[in-house]
């Protein structure tokens, strides 16, 4: 996958963020500009047409993705083909091997990195998690520039994360570091889709979120949230929530405080553990986080409390928005960088 | 703190690790190997005299066994001093001033550093919290030896513990990483002294145990633990419970197991979050842990089930015992090594 050292590395990277619903790329120069952007549906998600085909289809929209982008920014070369780093939400090894995605189940098992660069003339491909591609994104143009010890938090079905202690990202031995969604909080909470009780994503994600509004609303609460889900206690999801919050109604705010508690209270944890000087949240439910950041503060806050005497936290909403994993992607890239410290990555 | 790059370092170090109760320091070679031990008790703790006085004295044995052991390694050279690692209970700040210790309230706020230094004729003196050193001690000689993502926790009166990735101690932006006693595992139990409800600490260390065991206690349990201590089940604490589990006590060897069950969660959540290779249990509840480690590593595999595939994580017992925390002090002292990935520290 690693080109020669010899190699003149062209200006122009490729990022491509691979989700469950789009596919976004852009062409990102090495001032982090967004040179061209395309996206597009995620194909077929679970394999009607058999987990073949959808595989196949998975690889040709990513591979379209990025041979579109390269065609607008510029003729391909030989010498110097365009590099390539894709993000995707999952577990992904040192060789670019998509490990475990519960939310791309077609791409579990999938050796990305290979069959990407297989099908791109043999460019330089780089998988990585959708969530440390987020990371280095924040990290290098967001709202952790300048910082080097951050912690990522991105809200969206579920939660991911990344952490750069020291001035690096933090991988972990297999490169699965930053899996704080599963950090179980409540042993004896609901059961999580990965088995276990009590997950933090069960409670400060968006599927968090909609849980806990329905409980509000089958305890006949948040009847102004009901009536935005067609009056079913059980069709009631985080979106009708932040709507109904947005609109001034104080039940979906209590609900959004609840939310919020349990957000503070895993970066909390976290910030206990790893110290970081910025924690950054992002994702999908950053919307619905704004509304009661104040609130996410003082919970932190007093949550941290009495265990240390030390500076304080900054909490910072992200600032590139969807496209921070495909900007952090181009930027993995790019190896060195910002990214590990210089190091070149060449898996 | 630090002297000239042109210092020529002596071979030998001196770490010394102040505990609540005892102040253990060595003098330490090149290869790990120790010279000479000394072992005393920690001067007045709370202070009955006046904190100032109490501090003194802390300060004065600290510096005492630096001086005894130095004497004992070869006569002092001002052209290449002796240089000096201290471990302490609490949280450090980069210019090595204790500022916060809940197990050694004489010491909060104490410039360590700086007057130890003073008191050794200017000798390099370095502190860090002992936790971390005790991760460095087993990292370079003890049970994580040759690996580089690491997790080490110390079970003792709380839970300490100290992080390596990729390689590199973690430290975080003020040096206070790896707070991890006071993660949060469950919001609705007992109360920590932190202020806060439900930490890790309360469910699995030594004051965890001495807890569980009260409750089971008190609920009618637990005959031949209470039997060992004196008839009354509010005077049970964990060294009971681990007495009568080694005499083959069923009741005692649950509520081990309980605890066991309690470690594994923290571990896992520790797991997800950091991805390391190897997890290193110490502190001075060693002893209870192995009686149930097969429990500890059967919960651990589940709750890790289903979140990723992956390889077991290794979970090894300290192997330095109750001096891992000097002889990792004696490595941060020399700077480098192993310590920071060769960076000379400092402080």
């Amino acid at each position: 996958m690693s080109s020669g050292s010899g190699d003149v590395q062209r200006p122009v990277t490729l990022g491509i963020d691979v989700g469950g619903t789009k596919v976004l790329g852009l062409a990102v120069d090495a001032s982090g500009a967004v040179l061209a952007d395309l996206r597009v549906p995620t194909p077929g998600t679970r394999g009607a047409q058999g987990p073949e085909r959808a595989r196949e289809q998975l690889l040709e929209a990513t591979a379209t993705v990025a041979t579109q982008l390269a065609a607008r920014v510029g003729p391909p070369s030989h010498s110097s083909p365009l590099r390539v780093g894709v993000g995707v939400p999952g577990l992904v090894d040192d060789a670019g091997v998509l490990r475990f995605a519960p939310n791309l189940p077609v791409g579990t098992g999938l050796d990305m990195a290979s069959l990407l660069s297989e099908r791109l003339g043999g460019s330089p491909v780089v998988v990585d998690n959708d969530a440390t591609c987020a990371t280095v994104g924040e990290w290098a143009y967001g709202a952790a520039a300048g910082t080097s010890d951050v912690l990522m938090v991105t809200l969206g079905t579920g939660i991911g994360g990344g952490i750069v202690t020291g001035g690096r990202m933090v991988r972990g031995t297999n490169g699965f570091a930053g899996e704080i969604g599963h950090m179980v909080v409540n042993p004896a909470g609901p059961v999580c889709p990965c088995g276990r009780r009590g997950c933090w994503e069960r409670y400060a994600s968006g599927s968090g979120l909609g849980r806990l509004a329905r409980d509000a609303a089958h305890a006949g609460h948040l009847s102004a949230v009901v009536s935005l889900a067609e009056g079913d206690p059980e069709a009631v999801r985080g979106e009708h929530v932040t709507q109904a919050a947005l609109a001034g109604d104080a039940d979906a705010r209590a609900v959004l405080e609840e939310l919020g508690w349990w957000l503070a209270l895993g970066l909390a944890n976290l910030a206990k553990i790893l110290d970081p000087d910025t924690i950054v949240v992002g994702g999908g439910l950053v919307g619905a986080v704004r509304l009661v950041l104040q609130h996410v503060r003082q919970a932190f806050d007093e949550m941290m409390e009495g265990c240390r005497q030390r500076p304080e936290v900054k909490i910072l909403l992200a600032t590139l928005g969807d496209r921070a994993g495909a900007i952090g992607a181009a930027l993995v890239a790019r190896g060195g960088n910002r990214y590990e410290a210089g190091t070149p990555r060449t898996r």
